[in-house]
C-alpha cells in the first residue's frame, strides 16, 4: 500500500492553496519520551518517494532516548508538508508498538530468561505488515503471521472430525507431513492438553485457562520432555508476569497491537537561503 | 488492499494438513455484548470472494444487543476457517471504533445537542479505510479524511511565510479561491485565535489550550457569528465532557482510533449431511 | 497506474529489433506555443523510474513561452523510445488542460476578480489524478473531487425523502453533523432556490438556469448575505464571460477536461561519443 | 483500476449524510441522442461490484436511438447514487469516442468501401483501455496499443543509426526476424517514402504530407502492390474524406480520443414498497 | 495477478474481428492422460470472472483418469475464447506439477512410508502461489515459502558471525526465541553436520552430499533422537529413490517446478439454440 | 508484481534472528557455464528496491562465459540475504530460457538463415513478462503475446461459423479491416491450408503435422509468393532441426519456457572495515 497516497491523495490543498510548496525547509523527527523505535525503514521510502534529501540518525530496534534526533529531511515545502504526519503517525504507531512489546519483554524476563513474547495474527486488517515488523523491532516474535506460516489446530477444527480414532490419525497424518514444522494445538482444559499431550504435540496452547489448570499443564513437561506450554488469551501488560512466574514457555498476546502511540515531536522549519536548483 | 489474502495466503496448512477443507459446515457470528456494528460491509465482500452463502442479520450502523445473531455463512470447512479470524477481526477492530465513537457523541450531547465529534486523520497507517468507516458508523464525522479534502493551516505552514502582511495576502487569496470550503487555523493561544478570527477564519481548531484561553475563544463567537470553535489535542472518552461544558462546537480527537476491539462470539458447527454438489 | 508500462508493455519491439537501444543519445522537449505548464511532476517520475538523468527547466503551473525548453533527458535510445510517447502525451494533455482552465480564469477575472472557476468530478474515467492536478495547475479549483470530499444534494436525493417536513429535519441534521463543511444544494428553479436559501444553504449551485432565473437567485444574496451562487451547466470558453458578468460567485465547469491538448515539441538525439559505463 | 472506487473513495457523504442511503429505488439510464454504445461492459462490472440488481437493454457497438433505455438497476439508494456519475461518465465519455469514430468511418465508406479508420496510441494517459475499446465499438481499428504490438519507424530511431548501409541491414534483419509483422515506417517526403518502398517496407505513413507527396506516394503502390499507404497528422471529422478521396489505404488519427462526450439520461427513482430483505 | 487479463489484454482480436463474440456455446475441458488435478480452483474464479455458467466435475488434488471431464463452461464466444488458453494453461502447468510431486511421493513412499517430498523457494517468479499450490495438491509440503515462514542457516549467513564462540551465543539465542519453529541449518560436510548437531539443530539439511557423508549424517540421528535429516540438491525423478533408501527424513527438491505440463483436451462447440436473454 | 517482497514477505526471519543484518558485505554473481544472460534489468531493480550498491559486469543478451562475474552488490547484510535467492532465480530461469531458445536459432539457422524461431503464448500463467523478454534476449520472437497483439484463427473459431460462404465473408472483413496486421490460420490438413491459401491467408500455422502433409503446405508458396508457412506442435531441442530442413519459414514452440534453469554462482562475503555511516 501506497502510504504517503492515502493521506495526500492528489493534492495538498493548504500547502498549494497558499503558494508556499516551492520555499524550502527542513523537517526534524525527534522522540518526546524514551522509545524503541520502529517504523523508521518505511518513512525512509517515503523520503525517497518524494525525492528528499536525508540523514538517518537511529536505526529500527534502537532505544532512542527523550529528545534525541531519529530523522532530518530537506527539501521543498509542499514535499515536507506531504510526508509530515504519515511518517509521525508510522513512527508512532510502530514505536508504540515496539515500545510496549519491549516492556512485556523486560517484564517477563525477571522471571524467566527464557520466556518468548509472541503476538498473535490478530493485527488491524490491513496493518499487518507494520505491525508486524513493531513487534520484532521490540523484541518479540510473531506467533503466527497468518494460515500459511504454521499448524494450529483450534477446537473448531476438531468439529469436523468425526470421532478419537479418525482425530489420531489425521493427527499422526499432519505430524508426519508437516516434520519441518511443530505442531500447536489450543485448549482450553487440562484434560485436552493431557490428551494432546499423549498424541505427540509440540505445543500445547493454553486458552484463557485457570492458574491450576495451566499449572498441570506445565507438568506435562516432566512426561513428555520436548512439550512447550504457551498460554495465551487476555494476556496484557498488567498480568504477563503472573504468567511467566507460573512456568509457561511462552506468552501469545495481541495487546501490542493496541499500544498507545509514542510521541514523536516533529519541527518544521524555512530555509530562505536555499534556492531551487533546476528553475530559471 | 486484499484483507483475506493477507491472513490467508498461499494456503491454510492446518485445515488442508487436516484434510477436512472438503467438508461442510457454518460459521456463526454473535456479540457478545452491546456494539455499534461496523464492518460488515466488508465481511460480505469476503463472504462473496470466498464463493459462501450468507445470510445477514444486521446492518452496519445498528445497535447490536448481547448475543444476536449478526450473520451466518455456510459452506466448506476450508472457506469457513479461511474467512473466521479475518472477519471477526475486521467486525472486532470496527465495531470497537463504532462504539467508542458512539459513546462519545452520547456524553456530549448530554450538554450540547448540536455538538459534532470528529476524528483526525490520524489513522493507523494503511487502515485509514476501515477506520473511517467505522467513526462514521458510530455517529461520528471525519474531520479530514487527508490533504486532498479540507483547508487545515497549521502554525507549521506559517514557517514558510515572512510577514504578517504576506500571511494576510496569502490568507485572503486561499479563502477566495477556496470559496466552496470552509477554512480552519490550528492556534494554540488565544492571541492567535482572535488575530485569525479578525481575519475571517470559518473554524478555530483550539489545540491543547487551557479552559481559561479556550473559554476566550469561543467567546470570540460574539464577535464574529459565523466563527466555529474546535477543540483538540489528548481528548478521550474520560475528558470529552468537560469540551462539551465549555460550549465549543466541534471536537476532534484520534482516540477512537485507539478504542479496545469490541468482542464478536464465533462459532463454527460441522453439517455432516451436505454433500459437495459437483463432485462425482 | 504505471503510465509508462501502460504505454511500452513488455518490450519495445521497434527499438530493440533494430538493435539500437544500446546506443546513447538525449531527448529535449520544448513548448511549441504559449502554455500553462502541467505533468511535468510525472514525467519526472518516469525519467526516475527509467534511470535516465535529466534537468528540469521549467516548474508545473509556469507559464512556458513558444519555444523554450522545459526538460531534457540524457541516456540510452532504448529508454529514450520507452518514455518519449508517454512522456510527451502527459504534457500535452495536461498542459492543454491547465492552459484551457487558465484562459477561463483569465476571461472571468476581467469582469469579477473574486470569481472561481470550479471543474466537476466528471474527468474522464481513470484520468482523475492528472486532470485534477492539471486544473489546480492551471488556476482553477476542483469542485469536488468525488463522493467524499464535499456535500451536494441533487434533486436525485430527494426523490428518497417523503415530504418537506423530512427534508427539512435531515437537511438541519446533515448540517449540523457536517459543520466543517459548506452545503451545496443543485437547483433548476428559482422557487428551489428560494426554498433552499430559506433552509439556511450556503451554496446553490444553479443548473442551466435561464439569465432571469438565475438573476433571482444572485438576488438572494441580499437576503442571505453569505449565500454562494455558483452556476453549472454547459459552461465553456464560449459562454463563461456571460455567467462571470451576471455576478455569480462561482462558476463549475467540466470544460477544461476535454480541452485541446497542447503541442509539445520533441527532438530526439544520437549521441556517439558517449559509452556505456559498465559494460565490457 | 476501480473505476467505482476512484469516485466514491471510503463514503458517499451527503447520501449516507441525509440518511437515505437504506432507501431502495431505481436508476435508468437510456440515451438523449442516437448513438454508438460503448463502456457498457464496464458499467456492468460496477453493477456487479455493487451488488445491485440490474438489467442490460442493448449491448456495446449497437446503435442506441434517442430516448433507447441502455440499462436499468435496482437496489439501495447509497449504491445507486455511488454508481450514478462513474456510470454516466463512462458511457458518456466511451460512447462519445465511440460514435465519433463510427462517423468517421461512414464519411470515408462513401469514397472507399476498403478504407480503414486506426487511431494512434495517444490516448489520455491512464485511460487506454477504455479508449480502446471504444474506438473498436466505434468501427475502428487500433493501429498500434504500444510499443509491444507492432513494429513502426520514426525518423528518430533512424537518429541512432549511422548511414545507409548500416540502416538496410539493420531495416533488413528486422523485417526477417519479425515476419509475422507488418513493417511500418513513418516518412515525411516522397523521398524517404520512395527509399523504403525499396527496401520492401510493408506500410508507408505518410505524416502531415501535402497532398501532391501524397498522391506521389500513392502512386508508388504500382511499383510496390503489396505495400500499403497510410495518411497521418491532423486527421479529424473535418477533413477526412479529402484523405479517402485522394486514395489511400488506412488513415490514421487520434481525434476519437477528443471526442464530446454522448450525453446519456439518467434517472432516478424512489420505490417506497421495497423492503430490505435480511434485516430485522 | 489477474492471469486472464495478462493473456486477452484489451481486447481478443481474432474473435472480435470475425463478429462472431455474441455466439453461444460451451467449453469442455478433459484430461487427456491420468493425472492429479490442480489449478482448478483458479480456473474457476476466471469463470465468474467472465460471468460464465458452469459445472465443476473433478476437484483439485484427485486423480482425474484419461477422458474423463473436468469442467464445462457455456456462454458467448467471446467470453469462451478469452477464457479458453490461459485456462487451459493453468490447468496444464499447475497438474503437471501435482502429478509430478505425486510420483515423487508415490516412489519415495515405497522404501519409507513416513518420507516427506518438500520443494524449495526456488519456484518460476511471480509464480509462486500456482506452483506451491500444485506441490501441496500433489501431496508434497512446502518446505519454505519465503524468508518469512522458516528458519534456515546457510554457510552465508555464518559468514557474518566471526568465530565459533559467537556463534553459538547467535545459535543459542535463535533457538530460545523462535521456540515456536524447527531451526534447520544447510551443511555440505559431516563434520558440519556433527558440529551443528551438537548444537542442538532440530533439521540438518544435507546439501549435495556423497552418500557416505549423508549416511554419516543420518547416523546422527541415533546420538540426537530428534534430529532430522533432509537431503538436497539435484534431486530428481530419476535419483529420489536412492535418497529414500538411505534413510533420510525429508527430501527437498525443486524438480517439481520444473515438471512438464499435463495434457488437457479442450472442446469448443458452438450451441445455435441458445439466444442472448437480454438483447433486443 | 513485487519479486522481492514475494520471497521475502515481512520480515526474513534468520538473518533478523541471527542478529546479523546490520554487518556489511558484497554478493557476486557469476556464471557456471557459458550463458546468453537474461533477467539482469529485474535485477537490477531489486538492487534499486534494496538500496544497495552495484555494478553491473554484463548487459542481457551477451553471452558470458563460465567463470565470468555479471553483477557485484555492496551493503548490509540484511539486504544482502534478501535479494540473494530471487536475484539468482531470476537469472537462473530468465538465461536458461534465453539459452535455450538460442541453441534452437543456432539450430535452424545452420540450414536456412532467415528462419525464425518464435515462442507461443503458452508461458506459465503469471510469468509472461519474464519468460517473454528472455525469449527475445535469445534471439527469439514472440509470435503472439496475447489474444490482443494479432490475429490467428483456429478451428475453434470456425465453429462459431455457419458455411463456408459465411466464413468466407468474415474472412474478407478481418482481413479488410486489420490491414495493418497479416492474418494467420492453424490448419491441420493440407486441405485447410490450400482452401485458406486460396482465401488469401499471410501465414498458414500448420499445426503437428506430417511430413507429406507440411510439404504440401510448403508447396503452396509457389502458387501464392507471399503466404508464409509456420510449423508448430510439439517442437523442441530435439526435432527443431528436421522442420528447419523442411523449408518452413517459422517455427512455434513452447519449448523455452520449460528450460532448464542455467546455474549461477554467488559468492557472499562479509567486509568488516565497513561502517553503518549514519548511524550513531
Amino acid at each position: 500500500m501506497d502510504l504517503l497516497k492515502e493521506d495526500v491523495g492528489y493534492v495538498d490543498l493548504t500547502t498549494v492553496g497558499l503558494g508556499i510548496d516551492n520555499e524550502f525547509g527542513k523537517i526534524i523527527f525527534k522522540a518526546k519520551g524514551d522509545i524503541i523505535l520502529s517504523g523508521l525503514s518505511h518513512v525512509e521510502k517515503i523520503c525517497n518517494q518524494s525525492s528528499l534529501k536525508y540523514k538517518i540518525y537511529k536505526r529500527d530496534k534502537q532505544k532512542v532516548l527523550a529528545g534525541e534526533v531519529i530523522l532530518i529531511c530537506e527539501g521543498e515545502a509542499g514535499a515536507l508538508h506531504k510526508m509530515w504526519k504519515i511518517s509521525q503517525n508510522i513512527l508512532e504507531y510502530c514505536s508504540g508498538i515496539a515500545s510496549y512489546t519491549n516492556r512485556l519483554v523486560q517484564k517477563v524476563q525477571i522471571h524467566n530468561p527464557n520466556i518468548v513474547v509472541a503476538t498473535t495474527r490478530k493485527n488491524f486488517p490491513g496493518a499487518k505488515e507494520l505491525m508486524i515488523q513493531a513487534v520484532i523491532d521490540g523484541g518479540g516474535v510473531v506467533h503466527r503471521m497468518g494460515l500459511y506460516d504454521s499448524i494450529l489446530i483450534f477446537p473448531e477444527h476438531l468439529e469436523f472430525i468425526s470421532d478419537k480414532q479418525e482425530l489420531e490419525k489425521k493427527f499422526q497424518e499432519l505430524k508426519r507431513q508437516h516434520i519441518e514444522k511443530k505442531i500447536t494445538v489450543e485448549v482450553d482444559s487440562y484434560e485436552d492438553a493431557s490428551y494432546f499431550g499423549s498424541l505427540g504435540v509440540d505445543i500445547l496452547q493454553c486458552e484463557k485457562m485457570d492458574d491450576k489448570s495451566l499449572q498441570q499443564c506445565i507438568n506435562l513437561k516432566k512426561q513428555y520432555p520436548n512439550l512447550l506450554i504457551s498460554a495465551t488469551g487476555g494476556v496484557n501488560e498488567t498480568n504477563i508476569e503472573h504468567y511467566a512466574k507460573l512456568g509457561v514457555d511462552l506468552i501469545v498476546t495481541s495487546s501490542p497491537y493496541h499500544a498507545k502511540p509514542a510521541d514523536i515531536k516533529v519541527v518544521i522549519e524555512a530555509d530562505k537561503s536555499w534556492k531551487i536548483i533546476d528553475s530559471i
